[in-house]
């Protein structure tokens, strides 16, 4: 059996490289006699995976000194909860913008906690699309301003972001990685690995170190951002594995070139891909032209008997994971950091000969 | 380089058997042509590895029908403050009992969110010891009672539980699956999976259902245990792999004979190795011998020179991660369920011929 494309929108592909070397120290890491997988996260070798798993991380973001690079748990959802516990105060109102059912998974337990002011809603917007950012109108004296930067399920991205005078959240869960951007414009960047990071199991929070200060007393203390930073994300076991995996992905992009390198290939495989939707009428783009992600292409068939034809039949010809979110339909195709151009290609040839037969 | 013995406290050993499965199978599941670390949790590959954890764990205790097993993040540590937050209600006391390092975060935490009494507290007694079961004041109307089944550092376990009126909640962190019990026993278990489990990244929650209802509404949602058990724990994106660990590590369990196939294989372990100790006047037991753990056991040389000296020989000679926990020093050689016999052999007959030539 050979490796199939797949098209998942995460946990999703990972470099066969990062595979590879996973599997050859799976039961001996490195003359250790030992698994990786059974390692005290206070031993040397250890160590030396989280360290690097950090400074390819700075290295790959250009990270200022003023900012952390912390490893969590619990995904984005977690963040969800967490973000407004650290950093909004008592009594203060925190400014969402709901571009999707990510933003609004955010809003709904930032709401459960405290004030949330909604600045812009573009939510159930059809074809999907982010809002104009020129337009936006902020809380004076918010906590802070929360967006989604790339909208997984509607396949919308910010192109460029919002600029609001309190400190700008991201959930980048879905472009992390994918396109060089300038993170002091940034209070805190948050995203579960399992898109373009690595596999299910640490969360990659990145924050300006002196908002740190802001949590509660009340606020538990593993659930403080300052508790983690002060500790180096040790101060209890962290998942070493992911993050091991996380090391050998982010080696594997500093090897590639960088963000600017595969910027270049990501912005390649989504201008063919939209490129083969735009000159059909069979298929059609689901988001805005504008607004349209690098990392999840979504579109439509004129029939939902023909999207369902059309998965079943892609998936006999190795193009797998290609239905669309379950609450919205249609198809997706998830092409992030590792997501091979070949399989783009793949994709193209065989939507023309879908058509052909179907259309 | 073969495998070497490693004592670690947990990270622990996992059996080669299951290591082994997952190394053939990382690059290319079963056919699938792709890797669990590379799968959607909503996949029917990755729902069969899910419910396969659940079911082995349910089998392996014996889980009563109005039990449920959810699959968390955090490990331990988030826990000391999960179950405050969805466990007692406004104003209500919870009784701990301190026994040591674990027994004392968790109560930290508890504290600091709410009303705590300390029923009985042994932490910084000398050897190390349990409470007296019998002679326990509980509090009338308390909202649960927390225990630390085996304090990993200090070497000790509960031979028997105390039976308050309140919900029994225990850490199990390092001795779930060891031993028989009954679960019954208990409102709430909790486990950090790097111990006795799997690999870290995952944390087992055991909860008695009626109590998932306690949850204030203040509680963000994904923290509530509700959350969990309503999705069994696919709420949101799990830590995929490190439940996969899981499930084959419970299957070698199975395979084994299960719990009290493994509980006679622990005892004999820590016999011998307390009968060694116990043999020497060189080495000398930390622990009160009746709350000895099978799990952790902790003994001092005469002097802290020895004991590094101890540490340092027996990693020449494959014997790895002795060194007692950094805030009490000594020797502590853990013996989790995937540890060897053979590795218990080796380290009695290296520290006989340690004491020949040091005693």
């Amino acid at each position: 059996m050979a490796r199939i494309y797949n098209f998942s929108a995460g946990p999703a592909v990972l470099p066969v490289a990062a595979l590879q070397e996973a599997q050859a120290d799976l039961v001996e890491y490195q003359g250790s006699g030992m698994s990786i997988l059974e390692m005290s996260h206070r031993g040397k070798e250890y160590e030396a995976v989280h360290n690097e798993a950090v400074e390819n991380i700075r290295k790959l973001l250009n990270l200022p000194e003023n900012y952390a690079v912390l490893f969590m748990t619990g995904g984005a959802t977690a963040q969800f909860a967490l973000i407004p516990m650290n950093l909004r105060g008592e009594g203060q109102i925190a400014d969402y913008i709901n571009t999707g059912a990510w933003a609004s998974k955010a809003i709904k337990e930032a709401k459960l906690l405290g004030q949330v002011n909604i600045v812009a809603n573009t939510e159930h917007e059809c074809p999907t699309r982010m809002p104009d950012a020129s337009t936006l109108k902020f809380t004076p004296g918010a906590a802070y301003t929360h967006i989604t930067s790339n909208e997984t399920i509607a396949g919308t991205q910010w192109r460029s972001f919002p600029r609001p005078e309190s400190p700008l959240v991201a959930d980048m869960s879905s472009d992390i990685l994918s396109r060089p951007m300038d993170v002091t414009q940034f209070g805190l960047i948050y995203a579960g690995a399992q898109k373009n990071l690595g596999p299910a199991g640490v969360t990659l929070v990145i924050i300006r170190k002196d908002l740190v200060e802001r949590a509660s007393g009340k606020c538990p203390m593993i659930f403080r951002y300052k508790t983690h930073m002060e500790e180096n994300s040790l101060h209890n076991t962290p998942p070493c594995f992911s993050i091991y995996m996380l090391a050998l992905c982010t080696r594997w992009l500093l090897n590639l070139g960088g963000v600017d390198a595969i910027a270049k290939i990501n912005r390649e495989k989504a201008e063919k891909l939209y490129a083969a939707i735009d000159a059909s009428s069979f298929y059609k783009g689901a988001a805005v032209k504008e607004f349209r992600s690098d990392m999840n292409v979504t579109f439509r068939l004129p029939t939902e008997a023909q999207e369902e034809l059309f998965v079943k039949e892609a998936s006999t010809q190795k193009l797998k994971g290609l239905k669309g979110h379950r609450s919205v339909g249609g198809i997706r195709a998830s092409i992030y950091n590792a997501f091979p151009a070949a399989g783009v290609d793949a994709l193209i040839a065989f939507m023309k000969d879908f058509e052909k037969r179907n259309g």
